[in-house]
């Protein structure tokens, strides 16, 4: 008896930001796994019959290892579950789904992949800016601050990073944020292009921080707060919303 | 009088991956204007007094004005109208999001952004792979293929683009990807880089193609069919769905 993985994006964390798709497979879900950041009202849409279990990884915090939460997905699969792996954002952006596919793979799991809105449509959207610009700003890229380790990744494409005509998010941005402001002002960024912190993107108590690189790079350090943040820089970021 | 416009993605077409906020904004609307690809199922979550204006914009394809659309929805937005302007994906990427707010702004008329699904995650989701790896393609970027004359942008940032590592997603790729491929080459971009064709993604005619960033040269020329499409290149690329 083979179950069926169900990847899914939650979105941001707005529940409202879930897609039909996404409300539809937590509806007919025997099993719901979880992170922190898909929690809350989101878990509605699972029938009173689902069983929920967080796998919460959150930067910064003791957590479950990839490894084990991949072997649970496995598992609950294996008793002919309908299973759902919920995720926040979109999955397929540093989202670690890739050990998670091949976990299934590996077990001759059939899987979908449900795309979800991502994080950083969610925080330019709250900004009230295009993550584009039809002039400039025609290139739009995604960078994690954070490896396995916690700390910068190495063997960044700084040229690519420091192009002061791109969109740039910076996801898990915030412990490491100094260190590779200092690479990018290196590589030629402008110290003043224009950055905006963006905390809890889509939740109650989102906070929105306009600044430029040097700004944010100066406010904050490993003891910044835990709450989830993500880091726009580029000339989009500092339009009036 | 003044009414309130909602910049809505609509998400890559398939009507489940709306989010259940896009679904809210569509059953209040007084009038929704939506794009070709905002079309068919997604607009029969509008109220039955809702008027519904077809301003589509397609590659290739003589269509309304820029400044038409933004005057358009400025005008209904003036007569009190509660407006949804649908946009394919998420609005915030190569969706020319940037100067419809400048419209409203310049008429004081509200806005909100409501993101959606990219049809870059779609089409990651489609294929099954992620857009990012944990220990290679920590880059994700956007690039769009079409500038407003149609042709392949200028001072596009070809080392960023060329870098192997990471995961780079080409919107409306199909009449210049030869002409990108050739620079992209030319700046050390390996010709044998796996690559995906993505067309109508999440409709149910969407057809995937893989092949190489020299392969899918080669297949494309202006002759391309029309479909909407994306080509997904990089490491990620190249993995097994």
């Amino acid at each position: 008896m083979s179950g069926f993985v169900s990847f899914v994006g939650s979105g941001p964390g707005d529940p409202e930001l879930l897609t039909l798709k996404a409300v539809a497979r937590l509806k007919a879900a025997d099993a719901v796994l979880f992170d922190d950041l898909s929690s809350g009202a989101i878990l509605t849409h699972a029938g009173p019959g689902a069983e929920l279990v967080a796998v919460g990884k959150r930067a910064g915090r003791p957590s479950p290892k990839q490894d084990h939460v991949s072997r649970l997905l496995v598992e609950y699969a294996q008793t002919g579950a309908r299973v759902v792996r919920l995720k926040s954002g979109d999955p397929g952006i540093f989202g670690r789904l890739e050990e998670e596919i091949i976990a299934c793979r590996e077990a001759g799991i059939g899987y979908e992949v449900i795309p979800g809105v991502s994080s950083a449509s969610a925080a330019a959207a709250a900004a009230g800016i295009p993550l584009t610009r039809r002039l400039c700003a025609r290139r739009v890229q995604y960078v994690t601050g954070h490896d396995i380790r916690g700390a910068l990744p190495e063997g960044l494409h700084m040229a690519a990073l420091a192009d002061s005509d791109a969109t740039t998010v910076v996801f898990m941005p915030k412990r490491t944020f100094a260190e590779l402001a200092q690479g990018l002002i290196a590589a030629g960024l402008p110290p003043q292009t224009p950055a905006l912190l963006a905390e809890n993107v889509s939740h109650p108590d989102q906070r929105l921080l306009r600044s430029t690189v040097a700004g944010l790079a100066a406010a904050l350090d490993a003891s910044a707060s835990a709450a989830p943040a993500l880091i726009l820089y580029g000339p989009l970021a500092g339009e009036d919303a």
